[in-house]
């Protein structure tokens, strides 16, 4: 039989990446992506033009107005983007977002039967939310065990995140080696309605530096 | 200063319950409900109800269509909500539906900053779902607190769960000592337009229970 895995797409270089890998990995994927009421379009039209171009079993985008929680510079117009490096847990953390995105991602897998979730989460080229951590995907993991059908029948549903301990060079040359095009992700914040990245974002800048340090092209549009 | 607590309201017997001994311990009440595609909105109207009655200082209801996952009797017309006891974990289980809601929640308290997550789950009188068992709320508060600020900074959110103990007696009799109105709560699975039980569903069946062994009238509306 065919191993299922859910696999949450942003539609950026992450998810993207990590959506390529489950598919090398043998697994027929179900991608989940989210209209949480971000700050644009364009991250999930590239999310759709990714899922096409991936083939994968089925693409489905759940809405989810984060919007009425608040709370963060990505689904609060009141609160700015930062353009600057902070010390700290920045603005741009959604409360919970991970964990709310993780248990629909959950509910989903216990539907089609999935035997994995993957998430395009890294503890090394991270922006400091503390639910990109290894320990906090471990107890995740243990957590969903206990919630679900599968794991009260004895068989646990993965949590993987194959970028866990990638520098985000280390993404992009593993994105690369598995074909991903990278040209059709949008990794801004605040990418305008072109879908053309600011280049500011603490998000732009970790591209931008993975690729450099890579020595390989960024097919980002940049909106400056 | 004033503790706060985001309280999980379905507008239930037991949330409506858990609602009274959250103002009772002294939390500033913040309640949250969910409109996820139900049978009926019987339930969300109760919800209103009970929130105003007991002054809370906000009531949120989100809407999060469940229905575009499906996979339970409560979210998919195709399939029939029982009405005799089964072996095992029942239709009517939404899968992960509590770690979804638990996970918004959490969202939530972050932004009020809360001290606690109220949820009325029973490891007694319940309808065999596993995620209304204490090691499954362990873990949530284990991984809540990885996942979060909060966790970060040394202030732990608690999970806390008055009635997991309690029989649907020992509930009703608590929510009666504290004042909770029950006439304004609905428990069934299928209430009908004018919120009226249909007393056949494993919901009604257990509410029944409950009011008998105490000998007290329940004050439900059923529709036969």
């Amino acid at each position: 039989m065919t191993k299922k895995a859910i696999v949450l797409l942003s539609g950026g270089l992450d998810s993207s990446t990590v959506l390529a890998k489950a598919k090398k990995d043998g697994y027929e994927v179900y991608a989940l992506s989210f209209d949480y009421g971000q700050r644009h379009d364009a991250e999930l039209d590239a999310a759709r033009n990714i899922a096409r171009r991936e083939n994968v079993a089925e693409h489905k985008v759940v809405p989810m107005n984060l919007r009425t929680i608040g709370g963060s510079a990505l689904t609060d117009d009141t609160i700015d983007v930062p353009t600057e490096e902070s010390e700290g847990i920045p603005a741009t953390y959604v409360p919970a977002r991970n964990t709310v995105f993780l248990s629909i991602a959950l509910g989903w897998a216990e539907v089609v039967d999935a035997d994995a979730i993957f998430i395009g989460v890294s503890a090394v080229d991270y922006s400091g939310y503390p639910d990109c951590r290894p320990e906090y995907i471990a107890a995740y993991e243990t957590m969903a065990n206990l919630a679900t059908k599968r794991g009260v029948e004895g068989r646990p549903v993965k949590i993987e995140t194959p970028l866990i301990n990638l520098t985000k060079a280390q993404t992009v040359e593993l994105g690369l080696s598995l074909g991903v095009d990278y040209s059709l992700t949008v990794s801004c914040y605040q990418a305008n309605e072109n879908g053309e990245a600011c280049g500011q974002c603490d998000s732009c800048r970790l591209r931008k530096k993975g690729f450099e340090q890579l020595g390989v092209q960024d097919p980002t549009r940049y909106a400056v």
